[in-house]
């Protein structure tokens, strides 16, 4: 099997944070892009990283970037340009894709991520919202056009999900028999989900891999990174807001500035349930967890109502995570919630140890003529072990998309601060494909409504399946 | 290892349902009873059942006992009497009682079962609890006193844990330095307690017994009855209801009729979490699954006021089931609540496929000058290997309290119906202490308001830690 070489990266490589994503980034680098191999950096603060890098002969720089350092170590890197790949927990994605730009190096990160200690001790709830991450990328971004392009959120979700709805959106119209064209841009796209009668969508994921070894107590087991998770699954829960919901979640809040796509709940995402559905399971519960994409792509899809009012948009589709990570991650939870207090103890579950299982990662399109589409790659561990090296299904849906997203970075170099939503889907997902099992599109029947338990009250609306207070489990 | 030979039951031994429970209790009752192994019969509609019982030279009656048959076989196999021992589901425990007291048989049962179609076909909820299956016993037998003992509800919980209440009185009075003598019935019983400042007591499991194999989509696994956890998981949530209590919940309801002693909510008690705490986990979440031992304890301890009118008691704790089945069970609840559909397939761990882990039950006794004292059987599966054949750890809990019922129904032949609490539980304690592992008193600082999570809003009492609004989780 040969690899396409994609372009060639000037300058320095630099890749912040070499733990689950960035250990399988970097095969995937080495194979589609050509550099100065002497030039390639890893920074990353954690000395277990050191043995392997050191083995393949690569840089490691073993120190973590701060508010204090971030400047002057990157402005060494990558004074003369080049691509800076940000894979890291802990580091504040606005500040580095400004001094990349200011630097003139490429940008990329898998998540707006912000400097440590923000995810717990910011006072406001308000304020510990992807939606204030988020909204202070786009606030720089529209003051700030053009330049250098820094790509933000370019993992599998953040990322790839948003291009996968743009395929699935194709899909549907030409299931339902229309021929509309590929839109040129926003407002194209937006009139065509609305047009197609899509009232929300799920980003609906099913992780079934394991190990052979019962889940130690005390230790939380997940596919990727567990700090990361954690951290968002202790953020509110989030959600994009469409304009098709008649109810409001009684601890639901909207936000007075910004974009205002999304609410937030005032309650953990990741012990918030949610029916969905993918294509493995059938039904299955979601934890509601939030993300980035909830929010921007229920705003890139917005059609605006008259006179621009964010508040009152003509179109908008409700969007959220729906996640059912691995089995052990659901115990990690629940243990975690259970006992107050998070575990000691962090594993990501490595390709070799798994014995069985898949990522099924999708966008659920729902409330439209045909019901519901589900729209996804579904790749088996098994799959991921003889496409690239290091890395479980998880991994490599993610690190697929980085490397799209740096091809496209290459190929569209001044194109600003953009989310993968403003990218070329189809180039994107070309790129990415040899590495996402089988992609596939599945309608289902089921809607939130199917088979409610008849023995006890539900705070449903009978109307209307695919309402969220019908989709917000009990 | 000799073990004692308890007792010599007079004419047959009928042993309904042989699953699990029934499998682990032959062999207790081959070891500790004299009686004509020829009359010896077991009644079980599974097939699968008959050749295990052929090996062994025990009689199989392939049938599932209905309103309309149970009459016929069981006066045909106890008309002379014997000991009636009703290890199923879906027999009518009160019919089967009765009519074993008509014959002159001894009867004991490990819960109040209903027929079949009870569960889930009964219109209304308050008729699904188990307050209302244990009414009517507890209404028969107040109405027809003394005659032939039949024990009901004699298993480790309910049955065992109310042994434990009373040791754990015994232990917490010592360890306050009190010199309180073991009182001789149910008002000093209940005095002890009050006088002991208890507030209330969780039934507080911790199952980690768990096999090697990921848990199988679509099965639903357990250490125990698959269809009796699935039965009792979709009944209303149910708790005996403390006179500390001073929120009350929403969803809850209290009933017209009966001993008051508890209430129930409008929710499925296998999705409603509880805090609680185990020696092994600390602090975890429980299920609040009810149990006929939520209400006969809280019942049991309960002191009159003025009058005696059953709605305004002097004092009674609050109790209920606080239950962490093993990990298989707790991702086969996830799965079956988030499809909205049991699973098709059921599986229950054997003692041979169990790699690790051990059944911790006791009895969590909260809110006195000690904080909370657990107390209870920790008892891991390789023990319970080497103690009988046949069972797991959580089985073995199981038939060493139907042994000990059995003990004590044939020493006390005419104590008409009787629950655990009745019973003499030092008695019991001793029959039954060899197969329990280690039996250990823990006290906890730990409370409901521990370490709860700073950054979301909860609807707790913060001036009062043990209030049921406090240990019902978010
Ligand atoms: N968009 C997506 O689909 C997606 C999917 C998975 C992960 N992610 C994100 O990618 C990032 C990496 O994920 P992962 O699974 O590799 O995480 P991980 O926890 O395995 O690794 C994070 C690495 O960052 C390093 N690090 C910590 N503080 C640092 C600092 N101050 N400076 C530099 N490095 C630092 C750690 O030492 C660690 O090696 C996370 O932010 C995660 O949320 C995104
Ligand atoms: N009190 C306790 O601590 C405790 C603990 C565990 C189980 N239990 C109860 O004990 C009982 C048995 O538990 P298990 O784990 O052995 O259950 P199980 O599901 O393994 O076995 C139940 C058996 O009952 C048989 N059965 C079904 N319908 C019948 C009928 N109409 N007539 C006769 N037999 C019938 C089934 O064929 C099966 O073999 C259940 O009611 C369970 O709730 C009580």
């Amino acid at each position: 099997m040969t690899h396409p070489v994609y372009g060639r990266i000037d300058g320095a490589v630099v890749i912040i944070g070499f733990g689950s994503i960035g250990k399988g980034t970097l095969p995937l680098i080495e194979r589609h892009f050509e550099y100065d191999a002497s030039r390639l950096v890893v920074i990353d603060p954690d000395p277990a990283t050191h043995t392997f890098l050191a083995q393949h002969g690569h840089r490691h720089l073993q120190v973590a970037l701060t508010p204090d350092n971030y400047r002057a170590i990157l402005t060494d890197l990558l004074g003369q340009g080049g691509f800076c790949v940000n894979l890291s927990v802990d580091t504040d994605s606005l500040d580095l894709m400004i001094l990349c730009r200011e630097l003139g190096a490429l940008y990329i990160d898998t998540v707006t991520e912000p400097w440590a200690g923000f995810y717990f001790d910011t006072e406001h709830n308000a304020d510990r919202t992807n939606y204030a991450l988020r909204q202070r990328v786009r606030d720089h971004a529209a003051a700030h056009p053009g330049g250098p392009t820094a790509v933000s959120c370019c993992g599998a979700n953040p990322g790839m999900v948003s291009w996968l709805v743009k395929d699935a959106l194709m899909t549907l119209s030409q299931d339902m028999g229309r021929d509309d064209p590929v839109p040129p841009g926003r407002a194209g796209w937006a009139a065509l989900m609305q047009s197609l009668g899509v009232k929300g969508i799920h980003i609906a994921e099913r992780d079934t891999q394991a190990r052979r070894l019962p889940r130690p107590r005390g230790t939380f087991v997940n596919t990727w990174s567990v700090e990361g998770f954690i951290a968002e699954g202790f953020q509110p829960a989030e959600l994009g807001w469409g304009t098709h919901e008649t109810w409001f979640p009684d601890n639901g809040h909207r936000h007075a500035t910004g974009c205002g796509a999304a609410i937030w709940m005032d309650r953990p995402g990741a012990i918030t349930r949610v029916h969905t559905w993918c294509p493995t399971p059938g039904p299955q519960f979601g934890f509601l967890v939030t993300h980035n994409e909830a929010i921007g792509i229920s705003d890139y899809y917005t059609v605006p109502g008259v006179g621009g009012d964010p508040a009152a948009p003509a179109y908008r589709p409700t969007c959220h995570y729906a996640y059912h990570p691995c089995d052990d991650a659901v115990l990690s939870l629940h243990e975690m919630f259970g006992s107050c207090r998070q575990q000691a103890v962090h594993e990501i579950l490595t390709v070799d140890e798994i014995v069985e299982g898949s990522d099924e990662l999708g966008v659920l399109l729902y409330g439209h003529a045909r019901n519901a589409l589900w729209y996804g790659s579904r790749l088996s561990n098994a799959q991921a072990r003889t496409l690239a090296p290091y890395q479980n299904a998880t991994g490599l849906q993610v690190t697929s998309a980085v490397l799209a997203g740096m091809v496209w970075a290459l190929e569209n170099p001044r194109a600003g601060i953009v989310e993968t939503d403003e990218m070329d889907h189809a180039r994107c997902l070309a790129v990415q494909r040899p590495y996402l099992g089988a992609v596939e599109a599945h309608y289902t029947d089921w809607t939130p409504l199917t088979d409610r338990w008849a023995q006890f009250p539900e705070d449903i609306d009978d109307s209307d399946p695919w309402q969220f207070r019908n989709v917000l489990a009990t």
